[in-house]
């Protein structure tokens, strides 16, 4: 059994290769570009340690790891693109160094590029591995849209919200340590818990984003308080508070996003604490990270062989950042 | 024994259903959309003749078949976003019609879609079918990208642009009969003669196409002559005109490039009768499709078998439009 960080080291040791040796350069450097701007490579270590929950991690794991970790920067490259990001993680976006049809290219040929990793296994599961692969692959597109259509959209409910964060993040987590109990020769049932762990466990990661971008300390997070807030992101804090203000409160809401004053995000942030949202988002997320962990416990393995999963979700659960 | 009119209709008969029934419409209905303006449909059923050029079409040979029918409009869903198309077969582009974001992930969606068709085979041939696959898809962006690259640099060596079409172009049409002829159980041999059979008929239909645009008879090909002259395209023509041409020629070509002026088309085209450039594409078309019936004639079936390829090729190659 090996923890986060030591799956972590050797996972990120295997994938920091340069994956797109192919020419034109003018197509594939792009591509190691994107990759070369880190990330903490979560899913693929989960999808390893979800393997090793069962039994020790087969090679077709690495492979399938590789294959979701490609997959995952393929959505961020289009996702920039769509939102017009001129960052990602402090460096400047593919599509504003090398042009919009080249990252679109370079996330085309990354997403091809993961198949290639998913066909390279050579267990049994390649026709059950790609059809989840595919499943979440297609909700992940459907979160991004919805996404989307809800900024277009002043009136989203908790419902709606909750299912656009469930396909957008939570699926691809799931996804990602249902293949690796497959992998780990996991039966049905236990490879379902382990969807559900993942499920949960991404909502409860949401909510405390959310929480963290309006509530968190700003030198801990390493970014400005209220960013959601500030270009008037609806956010499990924001929904909650528009569904239960009162009309003063809902007209002051509404009256803050539309004039964007200097006081934005201070007086938002103080509507959110009188109406409790604050302590209400806290409380969330501590439920789904309940259901996750009642998931986890249901899984028929000795439990020592949670530990590295327990103590990983603890460890992201108390971030401050 | 089929001819491609035959399986052209049992295959739109199949194709032309709703292959995007899921939520949310608003990134299934621009996908729906795009399939729905029609298209030849000649690869998946060139694919499908390949198999019965060995055997009985079986019913993985429908859905590859499919697939690549789905990843060649993914294609050109993602290629009209690039080259900022407004018409696909005169009517409106998808990121016209839905906005540049739904259309990138329209197309992402109608990848993944046609991964999913090549999983629902039963033979035991899906990880050589997806390993091709995944070649040609990488190919395709390749190609897409150096024609983007071309854009930007006036010397582009005739070796350089018929690279460039094969990729972007040839390719497709030689793994779909590759394809075809793996699932219709054809040896090694058998399989590589149809893959060249494909790549040089790919080639000779570009430069007729090429060809068509310049010379073609404008009642005929269904649009103005002399479109690509008009938008300083690199063709077959006007690299053989910028290789061949003396000093006084490229100074002539270069400047009407330059300036646009009304009777640039007729000028041009005076410039490529002048130096024999029409003949030559002629010529050089008929030479790969010489090359390509010659791999036809390696193929060990019996004789008979290989009538409907050779009528289609031959129909093909007549047109004048």
């Amino acid at each position: 059994m090996h923890t986060f960080e030591t799956l972590s080291k050797l996972f990120i040791a295997r994938f920091d290769t340069k994956h797109f040796t192919g020419k034109p350069v003018t197509l594939y450097e792009p591509a190691d570009y994107f990759l070369s701007l880190g990330g903490k490579r979560i899913r693929p270590v989960m999808c390893l340690m979800a393997n090793e929950l069962f039994d020790d991690i087969i090679e077709d794991t690495w492979n399938v790891a590789t294959a979701i970790e490609l997959f995952h920067n393929f959505t961020l490259i289009h996702d920039d693109i769509m939102d017009k990001a001129p960052l990602r993680r402090g460096l400047t976006t593919v599509h504003i160094k090398y042009g919009e049809p080249t990252a679109l290219l370079a996330g085309d040929v990354m997403l091809v590029t993961a198949y290639d990793y998913l066909n390279r296994m050579k267990s049994g599961h390649l026709q059950k591995v790609i059809h989840l692969f595919n499943k979440t692959a297609k909700e992940v597109c459907e979160g991004q849209q919805l996404d989307m259509d809800f900024e277009q959209n002043m009136q989203v409910s908790m419902d709606e919200y909750l299912h656009m964060i469930e396909l957008k993040t939570s699926v691809l987590l799931a996804a990602s340590l249902k293949l690796g109990a497959i992998l780990g020769g996991a039966g049905d049932g236990n490879q379902q818990h382990m969807y559900e762990f993942g499920r949960n466990l991404g909502i409860s990661f949401q909510i405390q984003d959310d929480y963290l971008d309006a509530f968190g300390d700003p030198a801990k997070v390493g970014k400005q308080a209220g960013g959601d807030i500030k270009v008037n992101k609806k956010t499990f804090l924001m929904i909650k508070a528009l569904e239960s203000c009162n009309d003063d409160q809902l007209e002051q809401l509404t009256k803050l996003m539309k004039e964007n004053p200097d006081d934005k995000v201070e007086r938002v942030l103080e509507i959110f604490r009188s109406l409790g949202v604050d302590k209400w988002a806290i409380s969330l997320k501590e439920q789904y990270m309940e259901k996750a962990f009642q998931h986890l416990e249901e899984i028929a393995v000795l439990n020592v062989r949670k530990e590295p999963l327990r103590q990983l979700t603890y460890a992201l659960m108390q971030r401050e950042y």
